[in-house]
């Protein structure tokens, strides 16, 4: 096999936009093996190229794209992509991954990574095809929806094989938990990226490419896939997940009790059904499509076939931005929901963030602590949907009130200087569409999240089992995986942080990944042995998650963090429960970070990593850094490591 | 309430078509209470007016088409008939059970129940609309397929509304395993009763009416439906038995290792995958169909795409007819199976019958037991299809070796001579595609069902979650939901026979009903309540279920039927399961039936129901009836009644 380097494009471009300047870098192997991919890679040059002290919405900044081994090899499950940067909203790591079909045709570009230094000072966007980079003067289409812009961008090139990645106004205007988007629908959302690519005055980025993606051991990947996909179809959850995507979460939170309605007051409603992934897949969807090369097609395009919205359509939902534009605003109204859905998109906006500072308003308005003057007269009763349509076009473009919440509800809260304890985010990050007094794992995982309040980089969905045999057999804890448990929860999302790490740096669909029988750690093992032509362990693998999620840790480190920035809102912590399955319960964070740390060999006093954890993954660029940053890091006394599966 | 009955159509109407009379009886009161609808009101008459010695085949046999007070009303699983007679396959109790727009087209017209009598001297076929009957010449269309006759009736009347049973040229041609068609592709396929429908010259009965059912309580009615809905909507199973219906069977009886591959003989294949429910949905299926008033609309039809059969179309397949032209068959081209069920259906045969008696001759062929010559010609070698689509086409106009297979396997094994220990039927009736030896309670079932080899009898699914605690929590016996599990069977399958056949009475969906979240006894309660307007508690309703299985019994004891008859194939008693995850099991049979018959209150040594239960159920015309056949009834003795859930 020798020096030849499968599986990637092997290829990294870094575009300077204030130099105009353009250079392209081998992949080093040495990444490869320590890092894998995407998120890997990303925050790897992140923590060396983008300093504590950098603005994020100043040129130094940059911006980063990277997708992963198995992506763009017709692997059904290969298709993602991470963006990274540091955040505007958080101050922290700004990173999202994002699905579709950008990833697999930014590798038949020519490239693995792009890396987006400086800025502009004039509108642009970045055409790169087949190894080739034009940066064209976009001053017509800044300012446009994205459908709309997307539409023009596609028409100007006219090549229906381009992947775009754009921005909508809400970036445009720096509302900072703005969105890129790809494929029109598909955000990646989190953390403010958006309003970093237009701080470049990036309003797309284009990619084409002929090229292709060698696999190091044709045959047997030709195996390989068939025995991935009859394993998926076979699968009891591919018709529900083909039907209704992620969507179907709704019901099933509302049953165990555990869904944000009106702002985490109500974790069961009586509407349910009526908001539901199975009514709009009954109901309003139309078709599906799926990412590159997936035969999974969990991406549903609706059609409003009656009443006063009737026309308006869109790709999705998913039931994040289901649940955020329903219960958690108290909006029992499908259509109305599916309507600001669709404008939030176009608009550009993480639909996380905006529930969140929608529904933290009105909690605050229906307690009579935020007046209809503050509001510029928006009368923000829960549910009420015209008046949540007009706000969200005022975060949009920051009219008014809508300035005050298109900083997050964090600085709002603060800005307002009222309802900070309402606030319900985790370093800056909003809450995501689940209440963690009946989902405590995850609740966990909110808390140290290196992003922030967010699922998706630990997603122990195992606990849903409820089955304590699980737990004891993975975990040695029988309550690891009930999910109102408490003991063996910090082994849990250890465990799980280390797996997301890997998949997101293999650039995988978690989705259909976390049913571990289709892609277990093993096969992954299988798949690089066969894609990349590299012998790597599970352990070596899993130890690759680890150290991504250490380097994550050390960014913020760096930046200030520690463990008491490692907390929830009080509501979770202090107010039980109120009704339903999960009734009376709180989340017990201070005992499961407790172990957490211990599990991680940080260090439980101030949530650093130990020099001995940090020897162990290799990172002594990161203990150099650290110290010469003056931040002092223990030795591990006693120290567990995370018990995998 | 009063007189008025509410649910019903009220009425029954008798055809005798050798005198061309036609009689119409109100529906009883104690029919109603005593037996609830469809099976039970069908095995209640046959019991009395198809006494012992009456000839199948003859003008004395009788042909029952009836159905449910749930049937017609607008209730997602409410549409499902029974058609029984005495069986020419089985010469025992003929009964099978369908599902379609036919049962409540029947009430629109203003029946609840048909009896057919005698027999015409010429084809003709049975018009009835609105309370009036026709009977039309239909020589024209004897000898014609299905779906061409279907055709011509629907343009002879010009009434798109109108719904047909019908049977084909296997049924002409008195084929002992030949159905009676609905839909043009849904039979009532079990025990032959297309030829007792041929044996009186009735090519077609067609039904049309405009009338309209009644419920007692139709607010609470509404509430009903639309909490029904919502729970089949939000269930798991309902997109994957949208997408496949029970064709997605095949695969999970291959991963628990108890497929009936190459004739019992393989319980797991490797090209499952390739003739799998999922594949069929994938690449084939192109639409939906739903039963009258269902919104799970689990029939798909399909279209073969490309290769040399390009074109063929039909509705289907299910499990059953999947795995019989398939795997049982060693067969592993799913166009080919398409096609030879499509010619099956279009001829009119049970396929399940079909399948054992081809897979019969092939193993006898592949043994060496059965020469070329002896099957005119034709190379049974497993998997031959271009020999088994001749061959269905020889059994459905009896021609040469065809016409052996046509009397089903225990006729023709006789008759032939060979193979007796290889025909695998009980009482007559062929077996369904699942080895016993991997799920014993359906072993069970087969054993002792009161039409033979069969599982709609008692469908005892829940062994499949293989979970002892649920078996402990419903028979107190945790081996009762273990499918290799041995003690409790007896419990769990005389439960769920009484439970069958409430629901084969109700007339409601089986597959829908089996999951018992979504219609336990407890609805069905409420469901009578309003719809019927009467009150029945669980055990009343089950009382009515254990009462059917009692009548049916009686009925096969009077024709001879004891313990010694309640037997399965020398195979899954002696031979261990080969391979798989079943491996090494037989059937525990005996011990499993002295169980049930002390469950059932039946004598265990001859299996005969002893006095006082049928005192208990109210059968004290069975106790005369038996008596006076000389048939001596035990007095029970320690008996024990079977455990309800």
């Amino acid at each position: 096999m020798s020096d030849r380097i499968y599986g990637y494009a092997g290829r990294v471009l870094r575009i300077n936009l204030s130099t105009e300047k353009v250079k392209e870098e081998p992949l080093s192997k040495e990444l490869i093996y320590g890092y894998l991919g995407g998120r890997g890679f990303n925050v790897r040059r992140l923590y060396h190229e983008v300093p504590k002290g950098i603005e994020p919405l100043g040129s130094r900044n940059k911006l980063m794209f990277a997708t992963g081994p198995l992506v763009g090899i017709g692997l059904p499950l290969g298709a993602r992509l991470n963006v990274t940067a540091k955040s505007p909203l958080t101050g922290i790591l700004g990173d999202s991954n994002v699905g579709g079909h950008f990833a697999a045709e930014m590798k038949y570009a020519g490239f693995d990574q792009i890396i987006i230094e400086g800025a502009s000072r004039r509108p642009v966007y970045i055409y790169i095809h087949d190894g080739d980079v034009e940066i064209v003067e976009a001053e017509g289409i800044w300012g446009l929806s994205i459908s709309k812009a997307y539409d023009i961008i596609r028409q100007e090139l006219g090549d229906w094989r381009i992947q775009i990645a754009i921005i909508g106004p809400a970036a445009e205007n720096l509302v900072l938990f703005s969105g890129i988007f790809f494929n029109v629908y598909r955000p990646a959302a989190r953390t403010g990226l958006g309003a970093v690519m237009a701080s470049k005055m990036i309003k797309a980025i284009v990619v084409r490419g002929d090229g292709y993606v060698e696999v190091a051991r044709p045959r047997d990947f030709e195996r390989f896939v068939e025995e991935l996909e009859e394993a998926i179809y076979a699968h009891e959850q591919y018709w529900p997940r083909r039907s209704m995507g992620t969507s179907r979460i709704l019901l099933a939170a509302n049953r165990l009790g555990f869904l944000p309605a009106k702002h985490f007051t109500e974790p069961v409603v009586d509407y349910a059904f009526k908001v539901s992934g199975e009514r709009l897949a009954i109901e309003y969807n139309v078709k599906n499509r799926a990412c590159f090369s997936c035969i999974l097609p969990c991406s549903r395009f609706y059609v409003i076939k009656n009443g006063e919205l009737a026309g308006t359509y869109g790709e999705g939902p998913e039931y994040e931005a289901l649940a955020g534009m329903t219960v958690r605003i108290g909006n029992d109204d499908l259509d109305y929901a599916l309507k600001a859905i669709e404008l939030a998109n176009d608009l550009g906006m993480d639909i996380i963030s905006l529930s969140e500072v929608i529904a933290w308003a009105m909690e605050l308005y229906e307690r009579g602590l935020l007046s209809r003057k503050e509001t510029d007269g928006l009368d923000l009763s829960w549910g009420n949907m015209e008046a949540v349509l007009r706000l969200i076009e005022m975060i949009a473009y920051r009219e008014g009130f809508g300035d005050l919440l298109a900083d997050g509800v964090a600085k709002a809260a603060k800005r307002l200087g009222k309802g900070l304890d309402l606030a319900f985010h985790v370093k800056g990050l909003e809450m995501i569409q689940a209440d963690p007094r009946g989902l405590k794992g995850y609740g966990l995982g909110f808390a140290v999240a290196s992003r922030g309040a967010d699922h998706l980089r630990s997603e122990p969905f195992i606990e849903l089992s409820d089955n304590p045999d699980v737990g004891r057999r993975l975990f040695g804890e029988p309550e690891a995986t009930l999910r109102l448990g408490v003991r063996g929860k910090g082994r849990l999302v250890a465990y799980y942080e280390n797996w997301c790490a890997l998949v997101d740096s293999l650039e995988v669909c978690k989705n259909i990944a976390e049913n571990m029988e289709i892609l277990p750690p093993s096969k992954m093992v299988e798949a690089l042995r066969i894609v990349v032509g590299i012998n790597m362990s599970v352990d070596d693998i899993m130890k690759v998650g680890e150290r991504i999620v250490n380097v994550e840790r050390a960014y913020i480190v760096r930046k200030g963090i520690r463990r008491s920035d490692d907390m929830l809102p009080r509501r979770f912590l202090r107010e039980p429960m109120p009704k339903g399955p999960s009734a009376g319960h709180t989340i017990e964070l201070e005992r499961m970070l407790d172990e957490y740390y211990r599990a991680r060999g940080w260090d439980p006093e101030t949530g650093i990593p130990t020099v001995e954890k940090l020897e162990e993954l290799g990172l002594d660029y990161v203990i150099d850094d650290l110290m010469s940053h003056g931040i002092r890091l223990k030795k591990a006394s006693g120290s567990r490591q995370s018990s995998p599966p």
